[in-house]
């Protein structure tokens, strides 16, 4: 953006979760922050996880932190390991801070953004009084996000982390070799558009290839339309406009969409699914 | 209210959207937004707009805007056509700011409410520097809302349109022929009540005549209880009290319910379905 | 916590109704109080209490409005009976404000904590202008939570109420003969983890008892497995780690969970069924 911005008064919280929002654990999340940082702006990013699914909370994490102002602290809670050694976390990366569990859930931040600090969260004079062996956002990463809103420097929390040692799940990009893909469905969004682990960069030449064919071996499915936006004019190839087709998701990944319909329904296709991708210029 | 109430101090933007709140996109929205109007609260409507149905959308912003305060920016995104041609613009109506697609999203606002001025949003130095063909809320909604939301005025986000260029949709409100009245279902509410598309100023005397009859032909149902809420004693014609009744739904318009229970459940009757409503004096 | 904390000075309004979030009512409560108290700071608890479910609803905020700050209004509202007889109130309890209808929704709030004064919402000035018979939610509840959070005292709402007459429903915590409780299911979690109605301040022994046994008698289910985290090893005599096992929750109530799994659709167990519990000392 032209503008200059103003810099924000107030800090900054946002959440990830997989509790869901039926509960009253979001809200209580939050009640402890205010308590601690009475200022404090939240912002949701999701409370529906997919239960225990580290692998997708790290990947809707990855599509969001980037949006969000410098200095906002996320407080990211995907934790089958709570209340066993796995260690809380702290870590300021880029321009923002993580607090949550070291199991991976940071994975794209750790990999895209320069890791500044990293602390275990062992200082309990930051934690609520008590600490549950089940419902450490409630009781350590909360209180401690809001901490961290109002000031608190990260070795305040507890001993630094060697970034080496932070934990990392396998991200699995796909790679190129010449005009061949491997690749598997990443994510299915709430529209039913399939999200592949194809990242927009591998393939600059998308829309300029003479041909592309996108297979799903095990469902003998085979795309090969490619449209800019959603109500893109199908080619003339096309009978109708029920077809599904590729198209360059705004999570900076390759997607497959049907116009006004579901794709994931549509082709009976869901998360891990995997694809033969070609490109041929 | 009969209190003086204060100003806020702080801008209120609330937003609409069927993109769901699980994959991050809506946390996406507030985060570009807060980089913005770091003081502007943010308030929900609904995230979970039946996806691409805009008539559903433009109901549930109608019964929604008119409790918002004076100055609320609305972000509203239901957008089939997003990377279209189809026009993203900014419309000052009544009291209250409306920034979405220029889709019909905000018809039953251009009925209730005069419009003081519509721009097209093609001044790119209110947008996100890279703007993508499937995401405008992220790339342009929420960016040109924030700025609305800090005292940019609408002349300087692009050209205005002429008010009656902007896009509407059929709102299809039933008429009255006398005693007679030809209507559908037009919401089914979180309980299962079912919200016809009969405004409660056509049936003034919808509790004073001597009998009502609300028949929904294609399933052979007949109405005739009326209850003035939920929980009204029924009348001695009813033998329990699982009876379908009528009733003033909040939202202005006639309803159907069963106490404690679901109408569109029990009656199998869903959006659209056909009604003949019958009042005698 | 070990620091002394600032006190907001910005007032806290927290939301907990069965509206669900796809209508836009709860989005239409915030509008409502924010007219009234622009500086308000609003939090969910939850908006999916199941429909008309008083007793669902207790339960989730008395499990989250300890961890609210001092003075937090809290707006509850599920409500079969709006527009009867039944009144709507306000009362001081503890160091919060609870506003809702009088139907015994703050039950376990009237149990644990002092309450200080209780109101009838009659004094019309601090409603909206029109009452519908259909939402007190956005009519009387959050105009006076607003009112509250800007600081009008209960009085001026409306005549006093002996705190002995505010209504109650039947809590049913489990007790205790020896050794022997009879219990039930009081709520599935989202996790599918099944809280039962025993407080955890009734088994102390629960860890250090040599045996216990907790036994579903409907489904011929029984459980003698504990763990103090999620992903605690297993006992030597556990085969798997897809086995039942016993832990206390951190609402303060026993819990029977799965290891990255749900234990309500293993079990096929539910709200309600019955469970006899022993511990052997």
């Amino acid at each position: 953006m032209k503008q200059a911005f103003p810099t924000s008064t107030r800090p900054v919280v946002a959440f990830m979760t997989d509790f869901g929002t039926g509960d009253g654990d979001v809200g209580v999340l939050k009640g402890v922050a205010l308590g601690i940082a009475p200022d404090a702006q939240f912002i949701d990013i999701s409370h529906t996880v997919p239960p225990q699914n580290i692998a997708s909370g790290a990947w809707i994490l990855a599509t969001s932190y980037r949006y969000f102002p410098q200095g906002t602290v996320f407080v990211c809670v995907v934790d089958p390991g709570v209340g066993s050694t796995r260690r809380p976390i702290a870590v300021h990366a880029g321009n923002w801070f993580f607090v949550g569990p070291d199991n991976g859930l940071f994975s794209y931040i750790f990999v895209e953004q320069p890791i500044h600090q990293g602390v275990a969260l062992s200082n309990a004079a930051y934690h609520l009084p008590q600490v549950s062996s089940t419902f450490h956002g409630r009781d350590i990463f909360a209180p401690v996000a809001a901490h961290i809103a109002r000031g608190i420097s990260l070795p305040q929390l507890g001993p630094q982390i060697d970034s080496a040692m932070l934990q990392r799940i396998d991200i699995g990009h796909a790679t190129r070799q010449g005009t061949h893909i491997d690749a598997h469905v990443l994510h299915v969004d709430h529209f039913g558009n399939l999200v592949t682990n194809i990242p927009l960069r591998l393939v600059p030449d998308l829309f300029d290839s003479t041909k592309v064919e996108m297979t799903f071996p095990a469902q003998s499915v085979v795309i090969t339309e490619r449209r800019r936006f959603f109500s893109d004019s199908p080619g003339e190839e096309v009978q109708d406009d029920t077809q599904p087709f590729i198209y360059g998701d705004s999570s900076g990944y390759v997607g497959v969409a049907v116009r006004n319909g579901n794709a994931a329904a549509t082709l009976h296709i869901g998360d891990g699914e995997a694809i033969t991708f070609v490109l041929e210029n």
